[in-house]
């Protein structure tokens, strides 16, 4: 049998600590399935989590200490945020360690200068914790399905964000009180702008895209739009038309260049992905050799997490020994194949959309907002319009368009906002079959 | 970067054609992300397929020159079947070559014998392909769930019995008419046995236990039930009671032994599983550190399969020159690390069921029930009990009951069946939560 693998863990939170407990818990068949002992050799972390028994363990209060250890083979960056944990991974490159993170923003913001860093010092950088938590949706993408051209993916991949719009679903709340709901189970931060405005969702996007995709990370190319302004009203339309809103992440390859968008869409309601409920994850890829496939899980938690920490390091652990080569590419290829990063401006994508909008009680209406359309080559495929409500002079009017380019439809919409009998900005929001 | 890797492709069905054809068409990117090329050395088959080109390609018809040619490093058997199929992996192990096979009878069957066969040559054998077409399982269980320990896995395993069933509960259908209907569709076989009844399943589940469980494959320990005794009408009455029936392979860890049924099951219609629907497959994983995942795609076709075929081949590719330790071992773990093979008895295995009774409509029938079921300390949990149709002496009542074991549940059947009162045989299907 080989050498125990000796691993730094750097950070004691949530993630942290969950993986001490499972790897306590777990540890003798986890290195029965590896094939060599796993030793957790020291622990980098500012203060004790009461969660976790760390009474056994060598512990230092300087995580740098863990980077520069030599007895540390892999080191397990799970302090989160870019700047000290940035500076914590590429010492611990340098000094020949393997990494293994749960940082989205690391991998999404910085992962290609780190990965070029990992490449020249022969070590590794496996990350499947940073992305839809204990759902293995990494090696799913990047081993899985490597003899597939992913034609496009779509996650719901933000738990805070599905659980609010679930609850918005499910008891008619509003956005406001959803998330004050979200936020007394700990299931959103004081300040949520992270989750609900899509930025955490948006890192994870360009992390799958990346692999999917062979591309390089391109955060600062994608186009984020949160959930704050969902009103209930537009769940229950939706639903009135079969459909579900859910912030998805999506990424799909065109001719022009890749899609990479984050924003609620209506999706047909006997999708499974639209089934999928509270703060669960799940990620729909179509490959273009196995179709459609869909993992479902915890996208967020101590031991879920965990859960793809612990398989990450015993990837690594089996292979320390192996030739750079015999190991799973971070970037899924070597870094000299990946091709560009050519992303489809916002004004290009092609979809459908739900559109509502508050108009007059008055003949005309209707054939008005239709002739604007159809002067933009849009059509209409489906339209509610109920009876107003006694006393009230507007009422919501609700279409289904056929599949637009966002520059027409913006240009359709500002139309529609100016004639005299509507009212309002036009709430609308982008429709995907996913089919 | 390496020297080519050189693959042998026995047989040209669906699945040797299917991987042919992707091959030819993602073989590209497909290396670049292996990081060596990908040639085919020989193909083995005993007819030509219209369905793929191998005017490029040195075919034999005897497939045993594929597994003597020493210009093969992998040996990829297509072919089906326990006995050829068995005779030509065991003389390609011999011979030194790794093997990738969509084969799960021969898995299943004999994978123990041909798990040490390659561990003695320093081979190995890899078999997503064997279970559930596309959907990278194998791998998800083998690695990516690496730190838990499952508790449980539930799966739709074969796409011809979820067929049929969703057939009959979208339209109505018997299992015969949709049975007919999948064998014009040439989703089933002219005799169907194989899948309906459940064998395929049994298969499949065995290696998904194995894996789950790190035991040596016991196919012949699976209680196996199939569909062909469903009627319409108790899919009728399980979504009365809020459950859809779906064809499941189930295996758990208890304290008493393993858990390793295929039948078909009630289950709540809220589960995501519930809504798989037509020839998809999915498998629902419980890890005690992730909790609940579920793995979706196609569980057939040519290219799904292909999918998995090639994902094997370049996982065995990138380790070709690797150490035997530093690749993911065939069972999951070393075979001498297994566990023993024990699986509880059905008769200890303890469900809720589901119940259909016809009977005759007289005051105290239900009293007569309830009475035999308490003394077997079983409770109801719920029942319908429809007014009769007009000039029927007979009314179903349908019941769900509490938790009960299998033998305890017999003894209250029997003693139900012998009630003047009651008509024939009591009509039972069991019921999971997977909650």
């Amino acid at each position: 049998m080989p050498r125990a693998v000796r691993i730094g863990i750097c950070g004691l939170g949530t993630v942290g600590s969950g993986t001490l407990n499972v790897l306590a818990r777990n540890g003798r068949e986890v290195a029965a399935r590896c094939g060599r002992a796993l030793v957790i050799e020291q622990i980098g972390a500012r203060r004790d989590n009461p969660n976790c028994d760390t009474s056994q363990l060598s512990v230092t209060r300087d995580i740098f200490d863990v980077a520069s250890n030599p007895s540390v083979d892999i080191l397990v960056e799970l302090i989160g945020g870019t700047t000290v944990a940035k500076e914590l991974v590429r010492t611990a490159i340098e000094n020949g360690k393997h990494i293994v993170t749960a940082n989205k923003a690391l991998i999404a913001e910085h992962g290609n200068e780190l990965f070029e860093l990992a490449a020249q010092h022969g070590v590794t950088i496996a990350y499947e914790a940073a992305v839809a938590g204990g759902i293995p949706i990494i090696k799913s993408l990047r081993e899985g399905l490597v003899g597939n051209q992913v034609q496009w993916l779509a996650g719901i991949i933000n738990g805070t964000g599905n659980y609010i719009l679930t609850e918005m679903r499910e008891k008619g709340r509003s956005f406001d009180q959803a998330l004050a709901q979200a936020q007394a189970l700990g299931y959103a931060e004081a300040d949520p702008t992270f989750d609900v405005e899509g930025i955490d969702a948006a890192h994870k996007l360009v992390i799958m895209a990346s692999l999917a995709f062979a591309m390089p990370l391109a955060f600062d190319k994608v186009y984020t739009e949160g959930i704050s302004r969902i009103c209930s009203e537009d769940i229950r339309y939706a639903e009135e038309l079969g459909y579900r809103i859910k912030h998805l992440g999506i990424a799909r390859r065109t001719d022009k260049g890749v899609e990479l968008r984050v924003h609620p869409t209506l999706i047909p309601e006997r999708r499974l992905i639209a089934n999928v409920n509270g703060v669960m994850n799940a990620v729909l890829v179509e490959g273009d050799a196995v179709g459609p496939t869909l993992y479902y899980g915890a996208g967020a938690g101590d031991e879920a997490t965990a859960s793809a920490v612990i398989a990450d390091i015993v990837d690594v652990a089996r292979t320390l020994e192996a030739k750079p080569e015999q190991r799973v590419p971070a970037a899924g290829v070597a870094l000299a194949e990946q091709g560009g990063t050519q992303v489809l401006p916002e004004e290009d994508v092609i979809t459908s959309y739900y559109l509502r909008i508050a108009a007059h009680d008055k003949p005309g209406v209707m054939s008005q907002v239709a002739t604007i359309c159809s002067d933009q080559g849009i059509s209409i495929e489906a339209l509610i319009q109920h009876e107003p409500v006694a006393a009230e002079a507007l009422v919501p009017v609700v279409i289904l368009t056929s599949r637009a380019d966002e520059a027409s439809l913006r240009l359709a919409v500002s139309q529609i906002e100016t004639l005299d009998t509507v009212e309002g900005e036009v709430v609308r929001i982008r429709v995907e079959s996913l089919g």
